[in-house]
């Protein structure tokens, strides 16, 4: 098995040295998702179609935190992004799905940034309706595919 | 059902009043966990007791991570923190699962704060793992317990 | 005239001394315009109707900006807001009006943060609309009222 | 009239994709002007003169704030950006002009820079003199002219 | 001797839980220097008195750096600070000092501020003036005096 | 002499137009010291071995702190770093010794950033131990070696 890259010789962790890595185009998608009472999605709904609308303001959170990871992932280089789109769906029932695109044109990719646009995402759903659930649940985030780089394209497996 | 509070009567999301809310101490206790391949944590076990110890790092992101919540989730109020810690375990297989405790004595509680140092504690577990293992799951984020202000104790009631 | 008060004596700026002052509740309204093509206004408001939305993601931006404003002002102190809400109107014809109310129970106005948030939101509209309108001007910036502190209540007298 | 670009298919704003654009030098310049009480202005040449210098902390915000663009407008993208310098001019009675320039090498074109920039360099000066003004008024904030780029070299007519 | 408190019974760092702390007024005054070649301190003196002010840009940063230290130091509480101030001076020969006095009402010390402001003023300092001396030395940062709190009363002891 | 460089012909700061220079690998290494009371380091020493690991959190510390940079240092570019890492070393008496790397490809160099992590770190150890030691000094903090770029390579030279 390959060896942990973010340690130095006296066992500390680094910023992985990555100047001599080639500049390409790289793609990143991760999802995730919120489970809350019917009700609540019911509300976020009604908001969305003539109130306040929710989803746009997760939105807006998700593409401004994509751009605050590497202040955040201590480890994680700054990255300037090409582009961020997050989607969202539902089931109609009592969960909503954010699926998150992240690009680049660099030298390392954009996976961390894709996982932490989607948490930060599903947490301000969380804050805008706590008043009214508090008991929301964040789950199955993971990278769902990338590619671009040297590691090559990666679609995650489900071994459920 | 009581109505969404974020929204102004233009239907636009606003920042709450809470300008004449009591000053009170406030806990909040939140969780998550983070799956993995069994020798990805067989690493991690062996880093932390004699290599570059993951977990420290996961700490130190987490706790900064709290202070910076008010910049991440767009309605949250700024709340001086007079307290954060985190507590990592695992299932001796394949899980990592952390427990975060923020407090403070302010006019707002701190579940936001508990859930982001959480979500991003697990997101540097994946960061500082991934050349290893990219197919890591971040699950069952939730807040376990808040107490102090008006809306009183909450413990989160597991309906699986 | 009263002196400059963000000088010390080596004629250097500083952040004034206000250990000494009462915490009292306080509340600050600013105000500005941006004017356009009277077709981005058109799209403006289309969009608002039955697509993206651009002054949800200005509300969001001007919410968000109101926190920065003492990372961005350089003598400016943290304040820890207890409220914020931006209300547009526009004249049906070419210019979008923002009205900012910053609130807070502190030792220091908030003038500054609504002031901040204001310009933010107008900004925001100019980036999500260049890409149609490179021309568009951003006008009478000014603080509307503030109450509150030791220097009282003030109404922004327009002179024009 | 073209499309508003910042919107994805379910008409929630995104960052625009520029994975694929040109690296191309860009200059934008922007301009804006506070107007004060006669005496204000007195005040401020009085102490760029021989004390305070009101202007030198607005140079050092301006240019600051122009590195914090994409942290403050929500769909802006990061732009490292290689030069930024701000010019202040007056009237010799009660308004003083901020002339804003930015420069980068990249993708994207630096007219949020400039105008952030701007922005906050003229709320600086309120800042620092609203202990004895606090009716200044921020005006006449636009793109003076910029170059680079696919869209090309725009230059601000005046339509008064 | 006492035990470092900074650290759970994992044995990782925490934010230390100071809830309970009493609300009081505390002042850190802490110093730092730099060593230059005298033919950069003397370009440092000709610019104050008649062109650019290299330390009215470091007293800018220092400022402002006072206000980010929650941010860079990992356990450090995020604290509203009520007054910041610096004064510089030099030995007339190769050494400039800073001495930055920090303010607060709060339930922890300003310590850490003071320092941090005093490195970057410092370090503002060398970044103006590298293009004409690389060789320049940081030297002697250390806190001066802090009052306030419940650790009382200190005073550095120069123990050369 | 040569000339200042960070000023415009108002005499006020700029940051330095970089357009034109040539991308390149660059490297820079810092170093700077802490001395502290012999039993405090000898506590420092007993955590690294079996407690909390106080360099552990200044070695994170110290790699954020290096991309914080240019939000710290007013005239400092934004700068992609392409790595860090971070060394301790000790006398085994009284003193913490760190020596931080910085890489990066760009068109500036990282001299600020590698300066920047060695003050932030050894400021961390300082804010880890006050409350067993108050009288910690930072000293001997300076550029060790750099290279890349049209100044090329610079070695420190100690003229003690």
């Amino acid at each position: 098995m390959a060896e942990l890259t973010h340690f130095n010789d006296q066992q500390r962790a680094k910023m992985v040295d990555v100047t001599s890595k080639a500049v390409t185009a790289r793609v990143a998608k991760a999802t995730g998702q919120i489970k809350m009472h019917p009700e609540t999605l019911a509300r976020i709904h009604a908001g969305t179609m003539k109130k306040g609308d929710v989803l746009a303001v997760a939105q807006v959170a998700g593409i401004m935190a994509a751009k605050q990871t590497s202040n955040l992932i201590p480890m994680c280089h700054l990255i300037p992004l090409t582009g961020v789109d997050i989607y969202f769906s539902d089931n109609q029932q009592d969960t909503i799905t954010a699926v998150v695109t992240v690009k680049t044109k660099h030298v390392t990719g954009v996976e961390i940034e894709a996982l932490n646009a989607c948490q930060i995402s599903l947490l301000t759903i969380y804050d805008m309706c706590k008043a009214i659930d508090r008991g929301m649940l964040i789950d199955q985030v993971h990278l769902v595919e990338k590619s671009g780089g040297k590691s090559g394209h990666f679609v995650y497996q489900d071994e459920t």
